[in-house]
């Protein structure tokens, strides 16, 4: 089965990022708004008991933290996409450094760079006239981070939410 | 913030309800499959912290258990939902009751009939149609329950999960 990790962001930046998705995103449907922590890998059921206790250890040795979002961004020239920038804390960054070590396969396809994707796969027109609006506007998000989601893969490519981990409460 | 209580399926049960629930049932793209314990209720942050202190509770109280599906069935002439008609073993009937006392507001609208919806808000001729063929047709799910999901609806309508409470697991 495959398998992913990721933070969903509160309501409010929820709301906001799925009324950019709803007509940006061909996932929109398939996934609520989210940083992804890693991204789909694949572990049969007992790989996957041994990655969900080195999660819930992984959770309670991190303190809740805070993102901030002051602005759109995108990974043009290498994919179009645009995403909810997430200023990236030491925290964000040590949680998502240990799901890529030790036990973990290490699937990083490009160093972290923490977002929200908004809008992908759009045509060159529409991707220009896209971001050329929204980098013109100013977006000030800040969310209280306090756990994340191991979230499983369906057939017609949707995910469904396994387990959450709660920082410092989960039972090892 | 309104929220609500369900169980998703194994990943087989899943994919094929979605199989139906793509072209029968316009919720979808909203949440995966799933068999609703607690229908939509509303919760402010306070009294959300003291439900997720029962739900640990309740989910420390029950033990995994299996669920069998053997047939679709309706609602009709209430509403013509068709659905996979999940047999009412008495763990789950437990379960779903501990969600409506107490702590719990008691927000059951009908009797609690375990299911998991397949098609909705079909036209009366659809409706005829798919229920005619799929109650010709033999469906054989078993699956092992040791956990439920506490989810927030979201402004478009969807769910995303706040938290997951495993049978025997929680630290309360």
């Amino acid at each position: 089965m495959n398998y992913g990790i990721a933070i969903f962001p509160s309501k409010p930046i929820q709301d906001q990022a799925n009324a950019y998705r709803k007509r940006y995103d061909p996932h929109y449907a398939l996934i609520p708004p989210h940083i992804t922590l890693k991204r789909s890998f694949e572990a049969n059921d007992d790989k996957l008991d041994e990655l969900i206790t080195e999660l819930k250890t992984i959770a309670n040795e991190t303190d809740p933290f805070t993102i901030h979002i002051n602005k759109v961004s995108t990974f043009t020239p290498v994919t179009n996409t645009i995403y909810f920038k997430v200023e990236p804390v030491q925290a964000l960054i040590d949680l998502q450094a240990k799901m890529h070590v030790g036990k973990f396969e290490d699937n990083n396809e490009h160093p972290f760079v923490p977002h929200i994707t908004i809008a992908q796969d759009l045509v060159h027109d529409e991707y220009s006239d896209v971001f050329g609006r929204l980098k013109m506007e100013s977006f000030q998000f800040e969310d209280a981070i306090d756990r994340f989601q191991l979230l499983y893969q369906l057939d017609n490519g949707s995910w469904t939410v396994y387990e959450t981990f709660v920082f410092g409460k989960e039972q090892v």
